[in-house]
């Protein structure tokens, strides 16, 4: 039942290619068939995900050969593919795994490099079907991999020439933003704006389409540029590059590196920065102080300063970040304390506040918020990026 | 563009109204005109999300009207519902706000509690529609207070009773776990099993619906202990618990707490920890040590093991995990040091090495394992749930 339409829609856009409709199909296996005939009268091409892998029964390949009127075969190149991978990993090829191998006569074998479950390409009518398995690593990666360089060689030239730019924001409401870039379409009929929300950030794509390659790239250069002067700072990158990378990278250029001091966050903020491969340039420790006890221990904070302001303030914040740089010796020190929910508001902290510190050798900044978010998650996230941020600004000298 | 078919499908399925077809709207107008329409004959229940918010323009309403052949005029419920929630965020409302409070001439509001865009319900055809905004926090919060129970009004007694039963499981792949259970269907015919990767763990799905409730509840009892029997402490929890819930819930209940010492997890053990609302009860302390001069300094790691036996190595986490213990006085230290990738590997330290320690006051336990997953992001959370694992047996007297 996955349905992974938004990301392989996202995926064939970027190449240039424009989705005209979607249609998942539920477990009916003779509705299956008559989708499949459909969509071959209707479409020229059409890229299916899941209903293959070893729990999927093989539904999907078992449909795609009645509606072509074909039986299954067990296809040597699928069969060869698996035994690789299973063999690699010192295991061995059981039934199921065979099972998969089953293709409909006069298909394709798509070959699956980081899993068992083959696809495979066959055509149903007029249409050029790719069928993929459901799991969605195997199927990013295959329809990079497979499915992509085979439609493009399928259009040709009609495809044209075209180009997407990502520009990666946070800071505004997705209404706000949109209210600032209202003139957009009017300004630039040619480049297609649309907005994708990665919470907390936002992310505009610009798509543009042409047969004129400087043409399109001057319009897309203006557009860009003009979305920079009404959005300002907000504006994190030009390339759809998240907040963490863009602060790593800026840490990289000074050769600065980084140390953090967490409470609420809970270590996402390190999760975050450590999921950009190469982050062991700059990052060198979180402290996930959860107790004020570890505030004191780790960090060195002062209890007078956590019995008269409490552990959600920005004088424990300040010296939640001193503490952390001191401890590791790292350039900068980053600490958030603050309230995520459900549990832990007071009449003056309500959730949703959190206290920021950023600190160097020589200084520290404190900062606080209100943010009014209705969960946890988004208010974890809201705090790790909105300190990311004020590190991003403490960075480049944008002072708020 | 985006698409919640996956997840509204679930929630519809879990309340026992299995779905016949999805079909999704792409950006032509008229398109989405013909779909509706071709929808409403076709179908009784539809549930549409996207192409209502500030930057999709109330698109799907003017597709609605166009279908419906009515005019959109501004609705005062919809008014006032927006009108609430911008006034509780001192904002005002703005005209991009009330164009969202356009609706189809006799359609029902859908009041939106967490942002300003509010849904619809409108009869096309012979279907019901209910449509709802494309972001995802709104539309989740809507799809259950709003349309699911109107849903069951519809329907009435037509839905019958229901059960639906989730297992969490960790430690096998999909296709073993598929292997190990391949007679469910032919001993338990009337209760349907499903499939649900959330990477690392395999989520299974019991679903079964009849008239005789107790009969049906049996039913639903037997297999559960017939997968348990099957996979044994391969189960995490029989109510769809993550691992993270489960073993919070177990340090709880033994009065327990618990330190980390994460290298390669970058946090994400702690931000695993740290989601489930109340984990201050146990969670104590994380430290995210990137650098063998904070293994040393913060956890009390021995240079000489760190030299002879390197950061990845069983005998470095056993000192971490103790470290931790010691230096946060918690109950239980958990510590983790691997290679994600994709740098850092070494001939006889693959990328997916990862050594684990789990330490209490009196004793320690090293392990180490080979996991072979094709990215950075997933050998975090295969690393980071192998913890957790390794720590709820630890809770549990289970020994490997």
């Amino acid at each position: 039942m996955g349905c992974n339409c938004a990301y392989i829609a996202q995926k064939l856009e970027e190449t240039g290619i424009e989705i005209a409709r979607h249609s998942c199909i539920g477990s009916d296996p003779a509705a299956a068939v008559n989708i499949l005939t459909e969509m071959g009268q209707r479409s020229d091409i059409a890229v299916v995900a899941g209903g293959l892998g070893p729990n999927d029964g093989n539904h999907t390949a078992v449909a795609a050969a009645r509606a072509a009127g074909v039986d299954l075969i067990l296809d040597p190149q699928a069969v060869a593919s698996a035994e690789n991978f299973v063999k690699a990993r010192n295991r061995t090829l059981t039934d199921s795994i065979k099972k998969q191998a089953m293709l409909p006569t006069g298909s394709q074998c798509l070959n699956n490099p980081v899993g068992t479950t083959p696809g495979f390409h066959i055509k149903l009518g007029q249409c050029d079907f790719f069928f993929l398995p459901g799991a969605l690593f195997e199927m990013r990666q295959m329809l990079t991999e497979q499915v992509i360089p085979r439609i493009m060689k399928l259009l040709g030239p009609a495809v044209g020439v075209r180009q997407v730019n990502t520009l990666c924001t946070f800071g505004l409401a997705e209404s706000a933003t949109s209210y600032y870039l209202d003139e957009f379409d009017q300004l630039f009929p040619r480049v297609k704006l649309s907005f994708r929300t990665k919470f907390p950030e936002i992310h505009l794509k610009l798509y543009a389409r042409g047969d004129d390659e400087r043409e399109m790239r001057a319009q897309m250069e203006a557009a860009t540029r003009w979305i920079h002067r009404k959005l300002g700072d907000k504006v994190i990158s030009d390339t759809g590059e998240s907040t963490e990378k863009v602060v790593g990278d800026l840490l990289r250029q000074k050769k600065a590196n980084l140390a953090l001091a967490e409470s609420c966050t809970g270590g996402l903020i390190a999760d975050l920065l450590t999921n950009v491969p190469g982050s062991s340039d700059y990052f060198v420790f979180s402290a996930v102080t959860y107790s004020n006890e570890l505030k004191m221990k780790i960090l060195d904070v002062n209890a007078r300063t956590l019995n008269r302001y409490g552990a959600v303030s920005e004088q424990t914040a300040k010296e939640m970040a001193q503490g952390v740089q001191r401890v590791s010796s790292a350039t900068y020190g980053l600490s958030v304390s603050g309230i995520a929910g459900p549990g832990g508001a007071t009449a003056d902290k309500p959730v949703g506040t959190v206290c920021i510190g950023v600190a160097d050798a020589k200084s520290v900044h404190g900062y606080r918020f209100n943010f009014n978010f209705p969960n946890r998650w988004m208010n974890k996230h809201i705090f790790a990026t909105t300190a990311l941020d004020l590190l991003r600004r403490e960075l480049l000298g944008i002072r708020r």
